[in-house]
């Protein structure tokens, strides 16, 4: 019912998503789950009210300051809206008392609305106050293995970003309020990207500039040239080491049953940045691109308009509509747009302008016995004609998550 | 890894869901979500800051007063944390300057964390400051096609409560701070309830006593006797008229295209609080009971013990366990207990406590041949002894969501 747009703006870096926004969210989420789950991650989800103490503990409380939106409750207790939740799973994992070896490495993760007192929220999603973010935590027992676990995490983004057809970049970073030894950020490369990046064009070295020499020109690994580049930052890990885990005494047991200030990493992939990052890269200045797999619906189907030549083609448009959603992975995939006073022409520019992957034109060609349907590929601009079992085979192809 | 319980208490009222409540909760949200959608719901996702002009426009501001979490951002501006958002969905509607009753009736609903800073916090999730609630909109223009879609959403309540085999009631109830012109609760009966409900014997006459004169003891519909019972609330349905819409100028347009404001109900279940209200009365002093369909998982399975008569058998679970995991609709639905130091006697009794639905012990009789497994339904306490294809063909008859 919504005119148009994905977002609507309530309050400076704060938004409503619409119908489509939610559905393609819903997708990127079920992505996410999948590639944290299949490294081991368990989901779980903190409260939101992060109470002051705790991150007095850490420290944070100061260090943080105004960018976290804080509140005093009825009984005068302080709390701040998480922007991230290390002393609360770090405490979490430490009320456990010894998390025994055989169970590491733990790796505990959630997808939830993170807030921030950004000072000049910006670009929509880009930078909002309030946003998604799937954060993990994860916790182990040596240096050795809590590396190995870094790279498992960094590979599991970098699956992600290839699924969706993101060029990506992977950067040396800033520890930056989080802390810890080593950080990587994970950019899409884009001119609007508030983030300058350095990328030697010898070898694989990339940098946030923020950890260079200001005037560094040449690779502090091989000596190569570097080339300068922007980038949106849709992912950041941290090899923690013992800084929270420390301060909240989160042990974990050794095979001799002794207990071992846990080596911890933590993780972040900004969700609603991420999708808001992908169009930006993707679309155009006319059209909406989404990476395929979480387009909010695959196909819109265009029946003629009431009182053309065509007309006649209606029923076959819905028969071909029904035959579609009976496909068991595309059974909620496909939207008919029947507002039939309009031409087709105009209904199939709105089409890719919200940027189905696939759009399914039922015009003259549709009263030919058989009917023959256009079949538009948004991405590639290519056209088939297509059978009805040209259609259904062609669109048991089409991957849906 | 967590070695007992589903949340873990933070501050009052704020908890971390350990991963068996979130997966319990994603199964009912997937519930609620189908059911919201086959009433032509669209899903939405909006802002959790809310704006304090807004409220104080509606008046909610000061007449929710102390139950508001508020807070001030850098720039001194007010919000509360959204415990309900009539406002906000009401503008989003204004804004769009008259839907046509062509696209009536709209229905919006999100599923999201609210916030509510009660006097006194208890029961967990029962009563808690944050909380997870579905809160569906509708707007119509006409008093008529607004009760029509009321008593749709009210169905499609009574039947997510039957598809999770919950007794409920559904009862008169007061507007409160919500307002309107009508309203409906309802209720799991339980003992712990903090509602007092007036149930006729004779007719379906039911109301939250609140509702009643004090001394109240025949039915103000049939003069019938009127029996207490408690219950806990779990969704409440509002009959708002125009309350919303007239202070913000949400209109719909009629056949002749003319601006009527638009007819409005809200409605909304405590998702958190129905989970936990399910668990109440559904388990027992010993063991958890979940609704089956949105139990975290639906079998374990126990292989023998290492070192006992039956240790042999651990290859056969091994491969029972593939087998189960290769059926698609349980692939993720089946949990090894391979903790084989512990007796086969422990892990069925905490696989009870758990609550998985079915336990397959693999013991004895999985060394005959062919292999006999028993499998133990956890809320019948029936046990049978099934071969591996028995088991197969068994678990085909388990609905998954």
């Amino acid at each position: 019912m919504f005119k148009a747009g994905l977002i609507r703006p309530t309050s400076p870096g704060c938004f409503h998503y619409l119908p489509h926004t939610v559905r393609s969210m819903e997708k990127l989420v079920r992505l996410i789950d999948q590639a944290m789950q299949e490294i081991g991650g368990q989901k779980i989800d903190m409260a939101t009210l992060c109470s002051a103490a705790l991150w007095r503990q850490s420290g944070r409380w100061d260090l943080v300051g105004k960018e976290l939106l804080c509140l005093v409750d009825r009984h005068n207790q302080e709390y701040c809206l998480g922007p991230t939740h290390e002393e609360y799973v770090t405490s979490l994992v430490a009320t456990e008392g010894g998390i025994s070896y055989k169970q590491l490495p733990l790796l505990l993760y959630q997808i939830t609305r993170k807030f921030r007192d950004e000072k000049r929220p910006c670009f929509g999603l880009l930078r909002g106050r309030e946003f998604y973010m799937k954060d993990m935590y994860t916790f182990d027992i040596t240096e050795e293995a809590a590396y190995r676990t870094y790279n498992s995490v960094c590979d599991a983004y970098a699956n992600i970003f290839r699924t969706l057809g993101l060029k990506h970049v992977k950067v040396q970073a800033d520890t930056g309020n989080i802390g810890g030894k080593m950080s990587h950020e994970f950019h899409l490369p884009a001119s609007i990207g508030e983030d300058k990046l350095m990328v030697c064009g010898s070898c694989d070295f990339a940098a946030n500039v923020e950890t260079l020499h200001p005037d560094a020109k040449s690779c502090p690994s091989c000596k190569g040239e570097l080339a300068e580049s922007k980038g949106i930052e849709i992912g950041h890990t941290f090899y923690l080491g013992t800084k929270y885990s420390h301060v909240f005494n989160a042990v974990c047991l050794d095979t001799q049953n002794k207990p071992v200030v846990a080596e911890m990493g933590c993780y972040g992939i900004g969700v609603s940045r991420l999708l808001a990052a992908s169009l930006e890269v993707l679309s155009t200045e006319e059209d909406i691109h989404w990476p395929g797999l979480i387009s909010p619906y695959q196909i819109c189907l265009i029946p003629p308009k009431k009182g053309s030549k065509e007309t006649a083609a209606s029923l076959v448009a819905e028969e071909l509509y029904d035959s579609i959603c009976a496909v068991p992975h595309m059974s909620n995939e496909a939207v008919l747009d029947d507002r039939d006073h309009l031409t087709i022409g105009k209904r199939v520019k709105e089409a890719h302008m919200m940027g189905y992957p696939y759009v399914i034109v039922i015009g003259k060609k549709a009263l030919e016995s058989p009917p023959v349907f256009e079949v538009r590929n948004h991405r590639t601009g290519e056209v088939q004609f297509l059978s009805k079992e040209g259609v259904l085979s062609f669109i048991q192809e089409v991957r849906v998550i």
